[in-house]
C-alpha cells in the first residue's frame, strides 16, 4: 500500500517493529448530500493495483456489488519506483481516462504539498483529477453504503446489520494480526520483533483455523464484506508471505479449513477473477529490494492447487450469496492477464 | 561449503549463473600404503559442521559405518565469517583437539599461502594441525572404501557392487541437478539464471518422486551412499532451499514420494539424529547477508511432520540395512542440541 518517499525505499527499519502509517485522505463520497463529493456514476475513477491486497479489497467489492459501470478502474502496474505506482501497463503509459503516468500527479493536484503515501486504493475525481480518498476501510464500507442505488440486482449484503457487532470484531482481528501481520513479520527490524510478529500471526490464524472448521464462510453461510479481508491476505500466503515475508510455520495449502475456504472464495466469481499471481509476485519482490535486493522473482508456487474440489458446500446451506446471485462475467478489457493466474 | 576470502562475502554474481568452486585438496588417506596418510584410528580428526549438507554426509556415514571411536568429530557453529568456519560452540571457542579457533588455521598449516576456500568436512591430521583433505566426495567414499577395517559390526554396504554403475549415474543426476541445483536457485545472479535453473531443479526432483514411487530407496530396498548424499538436501528443504533459495514450486511436503523418503530415512538411526535444524537456518539465512540482508532467521517450519508415520515399508522387503544392523545410540557430546530437531 505504502510507497515510500525517498529516493532507495527501505521497508525495514533496523532494531525496530513495523509500523504502518494509517494516516490517509479521509474524504467520503455520500449518497445523502452531507460531503461535497456525491455518489454519481461517472464522476469518479477508483485506481487499484491488482498486486496490492488493500486495493484488491475494491476490486473485489466492485465486482460483487456491480459497480463496474458506475465507477471505472485504473489499474497502475505491479511495480513503482520510490516516488509513485505508475500505469505503466496502459499504452503510453497512461491512465486514459485521468491522463496521467504517476497517480503521484492525483495526489499532487488535491494537494501540492501532499506529505504521505502515494497509496491504492484511490478514488480520483475524473473532472478535477484530485484523489478524494485513499482510506481503504471506508472505500470498500461505502461501495457497500453509499453507492446502494447502482448496485446491479442481486448483489449481496456485505455488511449484514444483524451480525454487525461481532463482524467488526472478526474484521478488526483480521486487520491487526492477518492484513497487517504478515507485514508485520516481513518488514521486521530485528530477530526479536519478527519473533514476537510470527507468533502473533500463527496465534490469529490458528484461530480462524478453528473457526473456518465449522463455518463455510467468517460469518456463516454467506459471505460477506469481512471475507472480502480475509481473502486478499490468503491468495497471497503461499506466492509471498510465507517465503519473502518468513511466514513460514505452514503453507496456506497444510491448513485444511482455510486452505479449503480460500479455494472456495477464489473459485466464486468476484474474488478469484480479481487475482493476478504474477503482478502480486513481481511486486513484492521486486519493490522490497532491502528484503530481496536480487530482485529475483520466484516461479513458484505452483498454482493448479486453487481450481481443485475444496468440499465446503456441507458446512453452509444455500449459496454464498444468499438471497442474490453471483456476478456475472468479468467486463471487457478488465481481466487478469492470461497465464498469470490459474483460471482458464 | 564454501567461505568466501573477501571482506563482504556475496554468493551471487550480478548478471551470471551460479558456478561452484570445485576445486579442492584431494589428498587421500588410503589404507593399503599408496599414501604417506594411512588409515590409523586416532590419527585424524572430521570437521563437519552441522549446517552444512556437505559435511553432513560424512556425518552420517560416520555414524552409519559406526567409526565414531577411530575418526573424532569437530563442529564448527553454524555461522562464520568472511575468512572461516569457527569453534565458537566449543568452551572458550576452541576446538578440544585440535585446539584452534578457526578452521582456517588449520589449512594454513597445511598451507601458508592456501588460496581456496575454507571449506568443510575437513579431515585434519591432530598430530600436524594440517588439513589432509577437503574433497567431500572422496572423504565418504574412503570412509567405506579405506576405513572398512575399522567398520562396527552390522555396518551396512553402501557402494554395493553391483549397483556401482546405476549409482553413479544416479548421484552424478542427484549432485548437479538437486545438491548443487538449489544453489543454482539461490545464487543466481539474474532473472533468466534462476529460471533456468528452477526449471531444471524440478525436472530432477519430478523424476525422483517417480524413482522413489516405487523403491523404498534409491537403489532399491536398501539404503546406499546415494540416499545420504540426496538426504542432506531434502533435509534442508522446506526449512532453506524453499524459501531462502527460492525453489518454492513445491514444499517437500508437497510430493508424497518425496516426502515419505525423507521422512524414512530421518527416522532411520544415523541419519535424523545429525540433523539440527536452528544451525541449518542459522547458517542460510545468516551467512548470506546478500540474499537476506536483514540476517532475520525464520522460526518455521513446522517440525512436527518429520516423525510422522511414513508408510513406505511396503515399498521394500527386509531391513533398510540388509543383512546389517542400524547403528547403535548417539555418542555422549555428540547429540544434537535440544530443541533444534523434533526428535525428543
Amino acid at each position: 500500500m505504502n510507497d515510500q518517499d525517498s529516493r532507495t525505499p527501505t521497508y525495514t527499519t533496523q532494531g525496530a517493529a513495523y509500523e504502518r502509517d494509517a494516516r490517509y485522505l479521509t474524504t467520503r463520497i455520500t449518497a445523502d448530500g452531507s460531503s461535497p463529493y456525491a455518489v454519481e456514476p461517472g464522476r469518479y475513477r477508483l485506481v487499484a493495483a491488482r498486486a496490492c491486497p488493500w486495493a484488491n479489497r475494491a476490486l473485489i467489492v466492485r465486482r460483487l456489488l456491480g459497480l463496474e459501470d458506475a465507477l471505472g478502474v485504473g489499474l497502475p502496474g505491479p511495480t513503482h519506483d520510490a516516488r509513485s505506482w505508475t500505469f505503466d501497463l496502459d499504452p503510453d503509459g497512461l491512465d486514459p481516462v485521468l491522463g496521467i503516468h504517476f497517480l503521484r500527479d492525483a495526489y499532487l493536484a488535491r494537494d501540492p504539498e501532499y506529505p504521505l503515501g502515494i497509496t491504492v486504493p484511490a478514488v480520483v475525481e475524473v473532472a478535477t483529477g484530485q484523489v478524494v480518498t485513499n482510506d481503504f476501510d471506508q472505500i470498500t464500507r461505502d461501495l457497500s453504503s453509499q453507492w446502494r442505488a447502482h448496485h446491479r440486482d442481486g448483489a449481496p449484503d456485505l455488511f449484514p446489520a444483524e451480525q454487525a457487532q461481532e463482524m467488526e470484531q472478526v474484521m478488526r482481528r483480521v486487520y491487526t494480526e492477518v492484513n497487517n501481520g504478515v507485514y508485520r513479520c516481513g518488514f521486521a527490524g530485528s530477530q526479536e520483533a519478527y519473533d514476537e510478529a510470527y507468533d502473533r500471526l500463527w496465534t490469529a490464524l490458528d484461530w480462524l483455523e478453528e473457526r473456518l472448521s465449522t463455518r463455510r464462510f467468517l460469518m456463516g453461510p454467506r459471505i460477506t464484506e469481512a471475507d472480502v479481508r480475509l481473502f486478499t491476505t490468503l491468495v497471497r500466503f503461499d506466492a509471498v508471505y510465507h517465503g519473502h515475508f518468513k511466514c513460514n510455520r505452514n503453507r496456506l495449502t497444510e491448513m485444511p479449513a482455510l486452505w479449503g475456504y480460500a479455494r472456495d472464495l477464489f473459485q466464486t466469481p468476484g474474488f478469484g477473477d480479481t487475482v493476478d499471481f504474477e503482478q502480486i509476485k513481481r511486486h513484492y519482490y521486486g519493490v522490497h529490494t532491502d528484503v530481496n535486493p536480487t530482485g529475483i522473482v520466484p516461479k513458484g508456487p505452483s498454482l493448479e492447487g486453487w481450481l481443485t474440489a475444496h468440499g465446503r458446500e456441507s458446512l453452509g446451506a444455500g449459496s454464498p450469496f444468499g438471497d442474490g446471485t453471483p456476478p456475472g462475467p468479468v467486463r471487457d478489457g478488465e481481466a487478469v492477464s492470461p497465464g498469470h493466474s490459474p483460471l482458464p
